[in-house]
């Protein structure tokens, strides 16, 4: 996986180390694992083509360490042809349980991504929202989150998410956070998600909100943090001091029981 | 449980009918589990104690068929002891996990309650507009739900609602719908959320988008229907034809398989 769009043609298309030069002729598979805009892959798809090679776009959710569980899932579009010879790859991973195919558009699995990266910022904020209303209402912040997060939000994004907006604990390595998503992705993915829907002509309001809260956390030097950062900005327009969970170092910082989640989407 | 603020306040309150007036003096719990204004239930409970009387805030996440199966799950605001005189009436319905205490404010359940019905409100809103990026992309809505409802988002709300908003069914007895969740109810929770968050100082921008979601759905007339209903103008505001999801009968819908839902919010 590469960081982005333009990292990712220099990989295909750079003249002498681009896989496109290095493999070309032989009908290899390139199965493309980033999350870029679905134009991207659609590009890359033809020049494949063009150079007699196969292309996937199969972005995948799931942080490293949930990879290495083998609990990816993949968001599958490409020809057929391609993907039935990239699939033991894929399986390798997640097993053919994780594996979903989107047709035989490129880009389709990286809307998928982009759609379920927006859906993730989304969460974040709303919780944070939500437990600003119960702070500043006298309530704790981690008891009503693990309420819903243990009953109707039991899902692996509000379980983990949830968690650390209620815990303001956004520093990659800490326990609950672990390896982390850095914001500045987040940013990328929502400013991608936004450059499709205008093409595409489908209003998206809270992603266009969802923006203007990371362009925030990025101007505040929080671009490194994980992306649920963007709750400390929520708090913080509640009047509400987060110092303390911006200068504690990790191991000083209170936290869960580590080890409840069992994989992280990026 | 009763539908807002006033008529809860009619039936403790009417000087004939009322719960004050038919119970003065014997030292009952009331236990309030309706969806209504934290300050109501303040109001309320220094009402009663007034009147020798002790009150729970308890609202209550389930809707009537999942009262039926014991899942509600409650969120507890209120003296200790009246707490302890609630609980066999409280575990009756749910056994003892459905219980969530949050401290001595008779409207702390309240504010618990406000949030995750804003949670909510705000996970329908992003499920429509992933979808709608997805749908203009050329990739069917129900699919993409699907996955990412049977993955990082396998829970309850996303389950539920996300199929809804996909299949754009919102028809209470509709089998997907079932008997739903009225929309102008969700209107009243994301106006009492609004106001609680106005009171304390909680800017909740998210909240205030589906504020407006929310009217305009009302000014369409849809009122009536199941709150995921929001999810139609998200399409109609993306070009997409909705009048078949609007005009046809239940049972001639297209309908996922019933039965997979255990319980659902209101």
């Amino acid at each position: 996986m590469v960081p982005n769009d333009r990292v990712l043609k220099q990989v295909v298309c750079d003249e002498s180390t681009g896989v496109l030069s290095a493999a070309q002729a032989n009908s290899l598979v390139h199965v493309s694992c980033s999350t870029v805009h679905p134009d991207t892959s659609r590009e890359l798809a033809a020049l494949h083509e063009a150079n007699g090679l196969r292309f996937v776009g199969a972005p995948i959710f799931a942080r490293a360490d949930g990879v290495a569980r083998r609990l990816a899932s993949f968001c599958v579009g490409g020809k057929d042809g391609a993907v039935q010879s990239a699939l033991p790859v894929l399986e390798a991973n997640c097993g053919a349980g994780g594996i979903f195919r989107f047709g035989e558009d490129a880009g389709a699995g990286n809307v998928v991504k982009l759609a379920g990266n927006f859906m993730i910022a989304s969460a974040i904020e709303s919780c944070a929202e939500a437990l600003s209303l119960a702070e500043k209402s006298g309530l704790e912040r981690e008891a009503v989150m693990s309420m819903l997060n243990s009953t109707i939000f039991d899902c692996l994004i509000y379980r983990g998410y949830g968690d650390r907006v209620a815990q303001r604990c956004h520093h990659p390595g800490e326990p609950l956070v672990g390896p982390g998503f850095q914001l500045d992705l987040g940013l990328k993915d929502v400013t991608l998600a936004l450059d499709v829907a205008a093409k595409v002509q489908a209003p998206m309001p809270v992603a266009s909100l969802l923006r203007d809260r990371f362009l925030g956390a990025t101007a505040r030097g929080r671009g490194h943090m994980d992306w649920s950062a963007i709750g400390l900005s929520v708090s913080e327009d509640a009047g509400v001091d987060v110092s303390e969970s911006l200068a504690l170092p990790p191991k000083k910082r209170k936290l869960a029981a580590g080890g409840a989640e069992t994989r992280e989407v990026a």
